[in-house]
């Protein structure tokens, strides 16, 4: 089985829009659908799910902090009882649209703040564990990471996934921002390559670092996230 | 099967209190547990639901009008696409904690006004019942009013049910208040009794009204809601 | 004094945007700024009033029911005191934002379904009058509505306006719409003109109904709010 | 001029109560009334404002993070000008109420996390000061913090508070606890003495720490807050 691509989805909320969902949607396998915490809301959710579901796309939660006018991309201290209850409460809602469209539940992948916070907060990677243990799914997120080694640990499945439309630092760490910038999809296309090919993730200042690489992920709230994620595609298939 | 108590429950938000759960878990057969939008949080959720389960009693989803600063109690103008997706958030969100403790959904109660625009609205009745579809679950309401017959036509399992601590106007229809006053837990009790043996609701002018009842509801967030539903409960027992 | 062009403004949220403030700025004479409930956030606020005083745009507020999702165009029951106290609070909110730049406050003029619901409940109309007499400020509404009767029974000075991108029905009735949609500049601005120079309103119908026009209404989420708020600017200038 | 005796006060929410305001309202001198972001909504500070004029209580902005569920007692990462712009926005949704009722806004007083987040870090002490600049009124804080040390290089007036109901760590620390407990009156009375008498704080060990005292705080919240606050009412009255 090949690298596939991921992409964060059904953002937008009531009257406001945000990211391309419907061209983006047959370009991508596997879509994170915003559950209503840091987007998104029971209406987008289930447009979301439904049009996942014509395009084949495969469907995991993407819960997020409660904070939408932070767009989730805001840290917050949360206990690690708080961290597993909004997940599941948030997986748990996702599962009431996968079930209307008779779909499974395929992974989870915190949002934004979530994830990096999993990253660095060992009570917060436990909370994110105790969720994905509930629906029995695998989670999403990067190598060489605490949330890598505490997911594997307590042996839940673990996709390694690596960024086409974000900035790394020379240590390996993702730039996370508040709003995201449009990046040159054929050099982005090129460094999923190298990553999924050389297993070498590219700095912002233009050296390497050691990556592993099975998903690929684009985010929808990038301006040019179509032609990024049309490139990577192109870019991937050589090596299905 | 005799007629169950049904309380609605798990309606603490943060850090503010409102009901008794602990005391009436003992009391009640069904409950029907908040969802986050006209009361509750992820937290409260998790502790009504583990709290249900250890005291056996059953847990029905109670969606609510995303309005929170009015718990759910003032109408509000929704589509049935809207009212639809709203539930299946819900109730979804509730699944999680379910399924955290290896329960079943027993049934959908919508709280407050939404429960009420059900009677009103041909288009609120089809929006519930479009979501109790999708999870296979009976819908609970009140007998002789369009909800009622909305779920019928559309083949929804129906739970017939008779307020305890609300009170009734000459027709038969049920008073909203925002707030809930202290009842006299008697009075109220023998209401009950009327209502399950004899067919016959007592309305506030003290004339009787025909009811259909199956379930009793006592609502957590009346004063003395314990002191009600601990007499219900052994004026219920009568007829098992 | 002219007729002049009012426009709803400041109602991105987080990283949603809605409508080309910018852009129109340069054209009105009078913002309505969305003050956080159907719409907006502090750090919009903040952009949209320094952005007024640089175009040297009069700044009203514009409150909204409590309903962010539904952008304040659900109708909703609120009672006097609820609809009173939340145009006192975000009107309040507002005037931090004018105190900020040295700028006073001109008008209220409700929003959406708030705005309708003052015409048809005499509760909510005075609840907004109540609000309007603590600031000492005029309100924008509607001719020939029942919230103008009261507005001027208790002595609120009054601004008439004109929608210039809305449908009316034959009677006069402006039609709600939860998404607006574009309109063609050169007729709406002839409406426009009909209604300031013969005071008549053009219903959808084509037919004509008598209006009264101190000012003329745009909404920002138009799509092509920029042609018409410009098409409008040049067909009022005739008339100044 | 005497030491002073505030209290957070007006921290209900819709039919969620939390302190006993009518109790405390005749004891206190100064109430920080919440603003609706950790706390309160329009109704509850309507009240709250009328029943501090009644009793003859100054008021100022108690404004907190935008986390209604954490009830602002979950550190958040915000910017300065996303601090400032959401005290502007809480104080001046105060500043309406304060207008209804004739009244001036006494002072600004950051609430839970936002509080000690202004104690380590200087962009959220600076945005704190942007605001109070803006209202020109005073802040209150604690001695030997950084958010003291910028508020005081700012020129903007500051009060120096103790807590008469919190814990504070050997080296003077306030500890931060997202649910208060109840305390002894008499000792909590007679650390607010020595604080005030003979510049010592007392440390959960024992220990003291150099202090400085012009205003005593209470919380609302802590459950015998009324026991607490008279103890300290009585204590201070020897000190004037």
């Amino acid at each position: 089985m090949g690298v596939t691509l991921n992409c964060d989805m059904g953002e937008s909320f009531g009257l406001y829009r945000i990211g391309d969902d419907e061209g983006l949607m047959p370009i991508i396998d596997v879509a994170n659908v915003a559950c209503g915490f840091h987007a998104s809301d029971p209406d987008h959710m289930q447009i979301a799910v439904k049009s996942a579901k014509a395009n084949g796309v495969k469907v995991g939660s993407h819960p997020g902090l409660p904070d939408l006018q932070g767009f989730g991309r805001r840290a917050m201290r949360m206990s690690r009882e708080e961290v597993r209850n909004s997940i599941v409460y948030q997986t748990g809602a996702l599962l009431g649209f996968l079930r209307a469209e008779g779909m499974e539940l395929h992974h989870i992948k915190p949002h934004g703040s979530l994830y990096f916070m999993a990253m660095e907060q060992e009570a917060v990677a436990h909370g994110v564990c105790d969720a994905a243990e509930i629906f029995g799914v695998p989670l999403f997120g990067m190598t060489g990471t605490l949330h890598e080694k505490i997911y594997q640990e307590r042996g839940v499945p673990f996709k390694a996934e690596f960024y086409a439309d974000l900035d790394y630092d020379a240590t390996g760490k993702l730039i996370l921002t508040r709003v995201h910038d449009a990046k040159d999809p054929v050099e982005m296309a090129e460094r999923c390559v190298r990553a999924i090919r050389d297993g070498k993730g590219t700095a912002e200042d233009g050296s390497f670092f050691p990556v592993r690489c099975e998903t690929i992920c684009v985010h929808s709230d990038t301006p040019n996230a179509i032609e990024i994620a049309s490139a990577v595609r192109d870019a991937i298939a050589q090596w299905h």
